[in-house]
């Protein structure tokens, strides 16, 4: 078993000098924030998730989430740590404080839901999914809808879900065939759904279903779709449970990875029909949807980034302690620990590097959402919009793809031991594997990329940000600053070939869609390792040791292995987006 | 559960076209693989591979082997499938004839060996341990010991195994313990053995281990290490089965994958210790077994071609029946096959691209193999012998990496369904994680080839595949000959850095020998693929049309795409290697 220590100093470092938290702090509403305050929060979420959290992910993919008789049991020791997680209030940390929420702002409660995935990633879909449907009813629901809901799923005691998926309605959500038929107050809700994550089971005393469906006579696909509120227990007037609602889960999954979280199979109204009620109007669940789905996706971009902590620190601990051959430049020397073996060092290093780029982006792409939501000039707000809106698909797809391959890397260090279950590392590679697929797979984020974000204003978020970022490395005298301005120039210049490509031809600029994705990440995740090695020099010039002089002077050694080992993967995808799209749609279907 | 059909077509462009089988067939002792031969012999062990192998992978994988009272049972089919491998005499195909072997060239058996591989890694573990005893004992052994063992072991009905690794003994052979007294016309053995691959089974008659294992008073490291033949049943001089030997299975492992593979931990001599018999000399154990490796290690490589193999047709087939979304460039039309959509159209492309670059790589290394064998002159023989030395850690680092990377790609292309363990996709990204790990790291094939086959001979072998490369490319007028030219020259510049650092600062030239490796063999692929492309060309030229000719349309698309696509990445491996090393080191143990 492997211990999780928050990695408290680099949230730090990234939340003050590259995210730039005093600023987050200033914005109506998140006063609250102080240093002192975020220091607490940060150091008391550690301990939880190392003390509590982190102890029970080898046992709970080991036992697995069981389904007996038509009753989910998570795995021991889950349902008392959902009740400390409740207790201590950590559900509602950036919810609104008028039912409950702590007003905290996004930024902080993302270095916080980092430690949460780190420590146990199974656990931390339970609130992951909550949080998506308070987002939904706060920005959708009615005032009685909120009043009656939004309390008890802020606090935790009620836990939510996402029903969107059903067999063959997958990506294509437009395909969900579930019904529902208005009656009074309500509507009566049949249908099956599939992959629902945290579905059923015995932590939350009642669990509120977000489920699409389509009205009888609703328009096909998308645009045929509603949003309707399915709790499993029905509230009575008083705010108690009431009825037991007619709908059940038929069965869990056997899953590769993620074993503790229940993925469930759902049935709507079996019986006389599930009682819903609808979010927002008839035909307008897509657009509800979509904020739960928002979010959620910078959300499992953390997971990714958190996996690869938790990989990376199990992978560092190992090496430090496996000894193993000599140092390769001695022929008779003792045997080193293998973290001295400099290809060991490549790969530990590879996982640092990348993930600190990774957590730099999300906790931005983060403080970019409370400048959406609380800057106090709407042009400040639609500027951060737009950012937000363009960095999503880049947080859920590129922290997912590197949170696999940084797990991978972890197998890798351990060796033999590494394919052995009982070392841990292996849990990791499984569990990671689910991210770049759910929340709408990396495939389909490279294409909402390419048509929403960047074809449809015309290349004008992606130019705000293209220009921010030449700007901020003319402006830096370092290695990693020139490397990232080189880097630059491929992505001007695929932007440009996507901006025409897609104009005119759709399929193409889809078939480049991932590499151009790629390749943006990879020099923002440069970029924003030049701020932070950047920020550091201007520390360590300044006299400054915090939280000391060798952990600055860290962080520049690791954005340089950045700009010399990851960064130049940048010109690799800007060829396979610019030249490869055509050979990849050359080839007829037939002989593949 | 998924199908497995052979690539005969490919198989045969690439032993015809690329390897040039006529050129083996010719060599002196070959003289029966004719292309009818050869065919059949395709066909049957694809027939095998299909019916009996592949439709025990799954439910292999879900059973598992078991260990009980000492007792190791295969899954269900197991024994039965390992009768007809032994019946059909498919183990005895590239040994020698004098002790019943079928004589065909290696390269002829690596590409059944693939069959094998891609419809049953689990099983396929069996006769490739029992090769590479074969191999050892036939370089090796003497006289009676080769008609004591071959006949059984070439046959299958004794299956082999190698103990090298210890607990404290991985990466570090040289650190073993197991302890050889001599007494009498035998040794005395005892110690652990760990990760001893179908160590203990029920699948064959006897099982005779090759163990690694210290005389008293031998050198400390590796240059006292000799190697044993410990049978678990001791031979009569009847070659009848006599006594049991004193060695037990402990325990067999929990693994991420090759769960039908049954791993065990060996205690030897426990009571009395295990009866050996000394191959070779005393303290030269490393050199026999260094003989079974090096032949593992193609083998291991081809095993990462295979998993290529079965992943992309399980991917293919579920993206030509899955329907889901309507083209990209279409708003009303009806729901598609994925298979249309240009990012899946990629996933797919890059699936096949890049594992019939490894297909050639792996062919090209076995005919070196059987050139090194059995060239008439002996300048000949010794100019394969370096070309294979220089090949295998390419083979075995880059075809595992890249079956890794392929079977998670498979996974992504079922979206939700590949994360379920029912579907079959997850298996193989499972099985593929152990390639990377086993028969030497990837980290130590990229040190073997920096220290023992560039630097030794000064990076004469390199320049010799370097200039075959520079002058084939030369003299083809294609796109991807172009690109593959341009590849080279951060390939040659890479060499001579790695040539120069090596001579002064093995540290720092270890730091770049795996992107030094990755950047060698993604050329050495395009290079192969340019060839390959070349040749479809000249088929088509010359109005051939086998096996037709849409076939080879194809192949020149595909070769087009690995150029645009993958063969890019060769200049980030080639940074890294350069560049990257220096960073790589920076940072002190205390600051990972």
């Amino acid at each position: 078993m492997s211990d999780y220590n928050a990695p408290i100093a680099d949230m730090h470092f990234v939340l003050r000098e590259v995210v730039g938290l005093d600023e987050i702090a200033a914005l109506p509403g998140y006063e609250e924030a102080t240093p002192d305050l975020v220091d607490a929060v940060l150091e008391e979420a550690g301990r939880l998730a190392r003390d509590v959290l982190a102890p029970l992910n080898q046992s709970g993919d080991r036992e697995g989430a069981t389904f007996e008789n038509g009753v989910v049991r998570t795995a021991a020791g889950f349902p008392e740590a959902y009740q400390q997680f409740v207790d201590g209030g950590w559900g509602s940390l950036p919810f609104d404080p008028e039912y409950g929420g702590q007003g905290l702002p996004w930024t902080v409660a993302t270095a916080v839901q980092e430690m949460w995935n780190a420590a146990n990633l199974s656990f931390s879909l339970a609130p992951l999914l909550t949080q998506g449907a308070v987002e939904s009813l706060q920005t959708h629901g009615t005032p009685e809808q909120k009043a009656t809901y939004l309390p008890h799923m802020i606090s935790g005691r009620w836990s939510g879900t996402m029903n969107l998926t059903e067999p063959q309605a997958g990506s294509d959500v437009g395909a969900l065939k579930a019904r529902a038929v208005k009656q009074g107050d309500h509507y009566l809700i049949t249908g099956q759904k599939v992959f629902i994550t945290w579905g059923e089971h015995d932590c939350a005393e009642n669990i509120i279903h977000m489920v699409l469906a389509r009205t009888p006579d609703a328009p096909a696909g998308t645009r045929g779709i509603s949003l309707f509120i399915v709790p499993k227990f029905l509230p009575k007037a008083d705010g108690t449970l009431g009825e037991r609602n007619d709908l059940r889960c038929v069965s869990l999954e056997h899953k590769l990875g993620i074993h503790a979280s229940p993925t469930a199979i759902m049935a709507y109204g079996d019986s006389s029909g599930a009682i819903g009620y609808l979010v927002g109007a008839e035909n307008r669940g897509m657009e509800c949807m979509f904020t739960m789905m928002n979010n959620a996706r910078i959300s499992v971009g953390v997971q990714g980034l958190a996996i690869a902590e938790r990989a990376y620190q199990q992978a560092r601990d190992f090496a430090r302690e496996r000894v193993q051959s000599r140092a390769i430049d001695s022929r008779d020397g003792p045997g080193v620990a293998i973290i001295q073996h400099p290809d060991v060092r490549r790969m530990l290093m590879t996982m640092k590097a990348t993930l600190e780029a990774m957590r730099a982006l999300a906790y931005v792409a983060a403080a970019a959402l409370d400048r959406a939501k609380r800057a106090p000039d709407e042009e400040a707000r639609a500027a951060a919009q737009a950012r937000i809106d363009l960095l999503t698909p880049m947080v859920k797809s590129w922290l997912t793809d590197c949170g696999c391959e940084i797990a991978s890397l972890g197998v890798q260090i351990h060796g033999g031991m590494g394919f052995i279950e009982e070392t841990g590392a292996a849990q990791h590679y499984r569990d990671a594997r689910i991210l770049p697929i759910y929340e709408g797979t990396n495939g389909i984020q490279a294409l909402d990329l390419m048509a929403r974000k960047l074809l449809r204003d015309k290349g004008a978020a992606a130019a705000t940000l293209l220009l921010e970022m030449r700007s901020d490395v003319t402006a830096i005298d370092s290695p990693e600053a020139k490397a990232v301005g080189e880097a630059l120039i491929d992505l001007d210049a695929a932007t440009d070939w996507m901006l025409e490509t897609g104009a005119k031809d759709l399929r193409l600029a889809a078939a480049g869609a991932t590499p151009y994705l790629r390749l943006f990440a990879t020099v923002t995740g440069g970029w924003l390792m030049a701020r932070s090695a950047a920020a550091a020099q201007r520390l360590l010039d300044a006299g400054e040791a915090q939280p000391d002089r060798s952990f600055l002077e860290a962080k520049i050694q690791t954005a340089r292995f950045y700009a010399d080992n990851i960064l130049p993967r940048a010109s690799a995808e800007a060829a396979a987006t610019m030249r490869g799209a055509y050979s990849t749609l050359a080839l007829s279907d037939a002989h593949l």
